[in-house]
């Protein structure tokens, strides 16, 4: 939306019933020594284009920054507050819908972590303005099927900045990927309910993550990069994209009935 | 905790190395016409006592409101903001966290729908103190094998206040529940990304609950509480209580090293 | 209301003209070696069930929490920040006058402590809902007569956990005294304009209570148990109970103009 | 204080061992056809300076506005919500307990009408600042003897801007008293329990005032001019002065100890 | 308008067809040995009243603190957060707008340092009362010209407490200036992009005042008291009041057509 | 900083005295039909890399939004309350100030309409951690000279979408750059201290912007695109850039002493 002057937007929207616009956010932190910091935004904003192209619909610019205080150890992680993406959302959220627009679906990349922030914010929004429909898309939500199908590694491989991170970026921004750092890291938790699994659901009790440190020996990561492919982040990309332009159809078209 | 003195809980934080309080809060909202509104509170109160009792750790007093504001269409609904949750925890936190509880141990009977506060509260308590640990149970997310194993319906029977609440309230309170009134009631999203699972995941997308009204000709709940019994009610109550204890023995003794 | 339907309140409130609810709050706190950290919250909700049952109004589950930051250097006080309370008082009107509560009284089992949040909510609540009318019920406002009469201690004798709190827990809840544990303790003022006096007025300066600890050789309560009796108790609860549903059918009569 | 420089202060801190400071806090709000709307204020800023004067301490500058929703119905009046109230207190505090001011006295002219925001704020300034002492001098607090002794009229008629009010202003600013206005304005509450007498305490509910507008044929003030005399406003304000003054000795006392 | 009935301002709002009111709002800080600590709300005390009685309008009492943290190391400097005061401004702007002013004009007494809080209040105001305009005066914005004809000192001569500012209060209040404690201070910044010319705009880089202290040797102010005379204090006072009365001339002006 | 890893970043701190970076915040809001959205976030994102990549600087990741409500009749903006933009930016600077970033410098693309939120923030910033220096570079600050060398139009054909933005537009993206829709807009404010002139200072009143409409006729911008060139916008960029870099030399010398 940032190349459109506001007219263009004006026209996007009186073209069509029920307007759509996607907002991307992500999250600055480190994903240990072999993947940028800006993963998660590339994600957020890699899909929101990929799915705005196809569906033919808006797109804001992104959100760069997202709840990250436990990655707060690690130099050049930054941090918001849950209050403040709360405020930033609602704030976005707001002026969207008041331009008119009737479905605004956020795109999220710093996959599960942000959450907790995005549906308060959604929740408050549908309040707000209940003439608009809010919804979240998070790969590890839409995309639970195509995860399980690819994963080689087990379920503690597939976490932060690990099998599927890892290979997302391979596919997308090959240049920001460093393969000679690749190590596997993966910490067991003291508990069988303390689940490493975050695209299926197993008995499991919920605990916020603590801060680590590098002075501790950790490499930031959590799971296996060298279980990561080029070819395993085209399919998880596709099929997330896929999954949404198909969300995206069906609720269109139940607005039209 | 309301019926000890400061003296027996002193003397309780002394006594052990690593002391657990748990802190159950529930939600006073709507359940359709066969249930009471304080369902979800009496599941934490019930769960929390339960598990005290077993475990011999203390339990706070309950709170008996929760993040409702979808249900505030139906009257009786108390709906406490996102926000107002997260600082209430905040404060009963901090107040624990002061006195030297090492494990502060939320139950959650709003299931699911109080889990965002919830989250963002331990999060932040987490970051505020980082010599206790805070974690998180609810029924469908420590009770996932239990409710799969017993259901009798499909995944939208098992919604707010079918199959399993209702079995709950047989089992723990009968004389509260109207079993004249047992109505099935399941509202099919406009889209196969909408899940009705609460206990399992499949592709999905996040959109918050849009505030229904009896005017429209709802009763309010969604499932079948024809479906429950109360001995559903009784092993599901059984295996809570049963994973947390255990969960809460596995957490002492990986703090006893 | 925890046990009623929403029907049930649906029907209650078409059935009055001026449908009155009761908010009982109270605190989890220390109230000396003697009583329970419960004490305030069972006050306020032995209190509320007595007029609700008595003048046929709704009561909504009980707050256990209140402000008592002065008492935090005692385990187990849990206390809710002034902010929080009135934020949580807030949230739990607006629901209320949402359905059509024309009165809302708040009955105050923290004696006096609880009074500057809930006169700041009421306040916010009577300009926010001008259809409602808000009131606080205190046994320390409304019973002042009755205490006055019933005293045998001096004035300090009667504040926090003394001759009024034991006598009402030993009519109520005498399980939960602990009669051996009686000590007369009281701390003068620096000066006679520090009232000690919580029922009556006289040249007074206002000033926060400090934080003491039990390090310092503090019990925690001030006040003269020993002067208590259940009696005393019996006739403190009637006469509150009594006050107020006069003050009820006073109130009732007033708005059928 | 806003006449002396920095060093004159940092001279009468380094002076004293106690060091005490005033912060007078008024009001901006209609008192009736008969009394300007800076009444609160004065009465602040007249008692801060002659306390200052006779027991040598310091006062800062005072603050005009204060808590009064309920009177924005007439002109002229400006009303700071109870959270402003709170927030600005708040902040001179931390100045002064900054510089080292042990002693901080609120002297309050919006008569028990700010009484719930300055508690807030004390009591967090309390907490924040154990080092230092706060109080609350209102003059219907510290001289309940003087205004009993000298009433005329009834509990009533010592209202807003009624015989109490009236009479100070008389004695300290005769040239803003519109004597020709004087009308006698009593508004009988609906019930026994709603006290009129803000100097005494009667069996009693607290309910919050009601805005009301000049448009329904009030004239504002609550009370009886025609009792008030200079005389009378003479004697009200030597005695709290005279009060407080004592007041500050028995504390300065009990600090050196 | 503290010394008028409500009466007299609801005659004031009725007769003008577009209402003015001013809000002078200063700060309470250290200005180096020579000047009290009051001088920014003299400033605007006595701006807002020569306006007021030239133009005819209505001026609102002063607001005595400001946002002024980095003199909190100077005793006697009290400091309101910018959120403090933007929730001041707020509820003051929210109350005059509720009567009618339609232009509301705040004089800003603390030159410059004050501008991000009233631009954020006056801008949220607008927002909120698109019926009234705000506007803010500051002497080094409305009176640029005039400052630039008198000076003799060069451009960080005038800072805080330096030619200008003694200038100002040798006119109004010459009582309160110690000459006799005249001294130069400047301090000379890092960068030739540091401007210490409030009056005229050069290539510049916008730094926050970092917090001195009187240990560290300085005494408070920066500029030049020893250039300052009442004449020119009078001169700036006049055209200030002068501009401001033309302003509202042209702005009533505007209102009419 | 999204393209480095922690790895790099923690290099790159250690290996610098005085480590600095970058913070580059715009706006997304109407430019009038020729320009677009994102005009004020490419601004800060350009200039930030210019100056990162002369000066061997790190950058984080942009902020696309600012403060822009008064341009929210327009479609397609996106506006941020100064609250949320102050809360944003507090954490930004909070997390580079823990990673030991010791000069924080704003680069502000959302020309002099985002400075409250950006001093507000960098003052509370200041205050919170003294040991980072924060400093904010705005094109119409930084660039004085440049802007009144270059300009062609007057004062009132530079500012919002004028003279100088569709400049830099055209030199750095043209492509976003509709040369056919160029149209001159002003607008004479109703009085001579209204200042058009971002770059010079005059006798001047501050007011907030009001909010314009399509439907009223504006075409959103204010000033004159056909004055525009990109050899004007490339002397800008070069300017500015030159000028940051010169002033981040001096601060490190200034910093080395």
């Amino acid at each position: 939306m940032q190349d459109l002057t506001w007219q263009d937007v004006d026209q996007y929207i009186e073209d069509h019933d029920s307007p759509v616009v996607l907002v991307p956010i992500g999250s600055t932190e480190q994903h240990g020594p072999h993947l940028p910091l800006g993963v998660d935004a590339y994600q957020a904003l890699d899909l929101a284009e990929g799915i705005a192209e196809t569906a033919n619909v808006l797109t804001t610019p992104p959100i760069w920054f997202g709840d990250a205080a436990h990655h707060l150890g690690f130099p050049g992680t930054i941090s918001l507050s849950t209050e403040t993406v709360v405020a930033l959302l609602t704030d976005v959220y707001d002026s969207l819908a008041l331009h008119g627009f009737e479905n605004i679906i956020t795109i999220n990349g710093h996959r599960v972590a942000n959450l907790p922030a995005i549906e308060t914010a959604t929740k408050q929004a549908t309040e707000a303005h209940p003439e608009s429909h809010f919804a979240i898309v998070d790969p590890l939500r839409i995309g639970v099927q195509v995860h399980e199908r690819l994963r080689d590694g087990g379920a503690e491989d597939g976490m932060h900045g690990g099998e599927f991170e890892t290979s997302f970026m391979q596919a997308k921004h090959p240049e920001l990927v460093k393969e000679k750092a690749f190590v596997r890291e993966t910490h067991k938790g003291f508990s069988r309910f303390h689940s490493n699994n975050l695209i299926d659901l197993d008995d499991t009790v919920l605990s916020p993550s603590t801060r680590r440190r590098p002075e501790e020996g950790y490499l930031g990561h959590v799971g296996d990069p060298t279980k990561a492919s080029p070819k395993k982040g085209e399919q998880i990309y596709d099929t997330v994209v896929e999954n949404t332009v198909t969300y995206i159809e069906e609720l269109l078209a139940s607005q039209e009935g």
